[in-house]
């Protein structure tokens, strides 16, 4: 982790996927040398030396990183297009625009933005949009763009076209932060960027409504909670982060529930920091996360 | 906790359950005093004020405990009716006995071996059974008799048979400690003592066979182990511990299961130590545990 | 816990600490039925069964508790005092005054006002005090008094009279949320009232400045935070609450300062919450902490 | 983590420590792939991307690994040279020879026999010494030679002769699982390997003796357990994993020491497991570890 924020002005990071093969480490490392890029970390990932999937993550310093870049990643793609290999690159300091739907429950929205303003998620945050007008204050004291999108009654399509309307080209990825109306697969796809959502309880038990009910009549002694990304099979897209926490037999679930605020919180600003660092990997129903 | 060993031998537990009503703590309390017992520790647990559960867990020390124990017994037997409540005593210098059914995998099976050869679980274990003979060796290692009683096929009557021939008032309470076998409802009865399990992967989550490779393709962050008293309902009765573990995209199934073990061996042991000083208490499908 | 505010309106919280010997439990829950009170949590230890010391916290349930209050209470003194015991007497209603210093890290200040906002924090907080500036506007959209009292050059006297000046009379606790002046000794005393503080690091190590250059000089893989109460040894008060949090190689001195901002927030909040629950009794220099 | 054992017969793991510069990473994927190896992962960290210290990790396929071996190890001798870089290379069925020093507490000792025999440790244990025999048995029993070295009075020449007899060319690191004698700079010189300790308590809290003691005076909430590297400055080695529990009010400084027990034999199990790996590099006083 780098947090200086002027050493990150020349600094890239690459992610490459697909089919493993012998020389790939040494394809992308000696095209970044021959670019002058100096590698500072690099986490690489083989499922199975025999026939599986490659994923590396390069972070590289290269002075006078802007100019360069577009030269840099048009000789990538010329490069890796032969291997059947997909790569991204990006430039640190253009950091992902990230919006944010909420509902009602503030804490997993406050603790984002708190982070954001600390310097300690590489982000911006261009927008919140609730379809509750209960956080209006507390995002425009952070100075953030407020819109409230109500969702009444069955009918999703008009608040749905809305959403498009306002994230359409605004976003890199958007974090549904206890944002409890479901996105439909159209809208999802329109989007065409990753969803982030934080699921109360610990997935994949209990599912459904009044979680931790469930959990105090079964006696649990941890909730948890889990973050993932969004796909059209509701809360079963691949786990970016969870966490636990112990409760006991004192607490009902309305204390549960508190407490399991703070777990959510924490999962999901840890895996927005961590998409955000382009640190995940999907793979499948699963991720390849790079700590 | 005092493991003070010569302390213990004037020292007692009591477990008073019941409906709640104003006054059971200085009902009890109270009795206590008359038999010039001083309270070391007491916990007491109400589920609602009004109308709810009353729970109490009480040690007390006490004087010559061993000759004053039946009379101190009769009293609160004789006190606590009226109420409808429960109690349950015991000198703690008299310890649970607790036989072991295991099948293969011994790791749960050798960490109570262990902790109880280091003086630090309060029971003592007169046998252990097992399906198979591979942890025979390791068993009789520590000094304790094994029995093998092998389960084949689908009939299991004269295994259960000879399973309730060896337990049968030898056994305060019985562990599972990766006992694979399913133990039937009249042999359960039959038994009538407590019947501790421990479960792979995380309740709810993952229930049937193959658990670890369930979690794996799910791309889980978290495995975790839950230890709870035998129900007929397989694998639901009441919780008494659960904890989890940390694991990634490096981690195969088998890795998953490896690393699982160890959660599994430290959720049993800690369990069976929790029951064995009477810290457990069943409510329902729940249970209210006085760390 | 119960969180249900209008339940606390008739629960009253009782701690009583001393000598201990047989009957105390007797004596002080034979009171309790005696005034029509339903005990619905008792947790009671005691340091050794033979001329150890004893502490107990009741919380009970009483119809009518506001007009019955001052008579329990002088009950309660009149019965105690023949045994040299203390006790402390509350009514939940009745919040704790906890007024808040810190100075320029808003991180431990701002998770105490939104756990206070959510109804997390059962106190009132009156106000709060920097020697900078830069929190005042966050604690004012809080709407909670902010006053300034800066604190210049090596004579405090000023600080401090003004400090006097402002809480004596206002506080049932003080929290030091990363507050970077040390409280004089004449000023603990005339505040005479619990002062809870949150330490950097892990305590007792890297005491002294520059706590997470240390740990990373020294290669640690877990940094964490301590809260504990005020005494005239700086940072060697009895502890209430610890966390700790994994780091690695790979994170820079301040990288770890700002994961350590988390712990430092989570553990005060903790502290403090047990601390406004009279879950927390000091025993010389340690605590007893009833969970 | 491969845990197939067929697998591992063609793997292997290189580590390249020196100065920065660019091109090192290209450097040496080429030489790998030069070689017709196969990256299965690859760790690489870079203190600063200006002037700082290269730190990778690079795990390969290779059919014919063993015929190969010598070839590919001196071309990476006479590549990295140039660059004053230094490497590491080992065939991964080439297992360390790992004997192990212990005094009489056999907690970290049995879960080291333990998870080798399960399979978990790659490593060989050629032996155990102790200066005490009560463990002896426990030894024999998997099947491992146990040597006693006793160690009287103040004089530890000759006990140390007899360690550097058994030790010298028998081990590629050593490990000290709670063995109370102190080795000697000589010694430790003579050695020549690396050697791994588990030091009670946490570090650098609470150093010296009586730890558990100190630390309940304290009131602290956690206890904890520290592996590191042993160098002549007793106890300040490297830090190569650390971990804590938690304990309460209740527990005897002796209880803490029980369960701390716990803490140590996990947090010298995953060390060990590290280094074996080739997991854990040094880096002055610090350890770049690559999970």
């Amino acid at each position: 982790m780098y947090t200086d924020i002027t050493a990150r002005e020349e600094l890239a990071t690459l992610v490459v996927t697909g089919p493993d093969r012998p020389g790939l480490a040494s394809t992308v490392t000696s095209l970044i040398a021959s670019h002058e890029g100096n590698i500072v970390s690099l986490d690489q990932h083989t499922t199975n030396p025999a026939g599986g999937d490659f994923f590396q993550r390069v972070v590289f310093h290269r002075p006078g990183l802007a100019a360069a870049a577009p030269d840099i990643r048009s000789d990538l793609e010329a490069t890796l297009k032969p291997y059947s290999m997909s790569s991204y690159f990006r430039q640190q300091r253009v950091l992902k625009r990230m919006p944010i739907l909420v509902s009602k429950s503030a804490h997993c929205l406050v603790d984002l933005l708190w982070r954001h303003r600390r310097g300690e998620l590489p982000v911006t945050i261009p927008l919140v949009i609730s379809n509750h007008t209960s956080v209006a204050d507390d995002v425009r004291s952070f100075g953030i763009p407020f819109f409230h999108v109500p969702s009444h009654g069955p009918d999703k399509a008009e608040a749905e076209r809305r959403l498009l309307e306002i994230l359409k080209g605004n976003a890199d990825f958007i974090v549904l932060a206890r944002y409890m109306q479901i996105l439909s697969e159209p809208l999802l796809d329109e989007l065409d960027v990753p969803v982030i959502n934080i699921h109360h309880s610990f997935l994949p038990a209990f599912i459904g409504a009044a979680p931790y009910r469930k959990a105090k009549e079964r006696g649990v002694k941890l909730i948890g909670a889990t973050s993932h990304y969004v796909t059209k099979d509701l809360d079963e897209g691949p786990i970016i982060e969870q966490n636990v926490t112990r409760v006991d037999h004192t607490m009902s679930a309305a204390d549960m529930q508190a407490k399991g605020a703070y777990v959510e919180r924490e999962v999901l600003s840890r895996a927005v920091k961590l998409h955000a660092e382009d640190r995940v990997i999907r793979h499948g129903n699963q991720t390849v996360v790079f700590n």
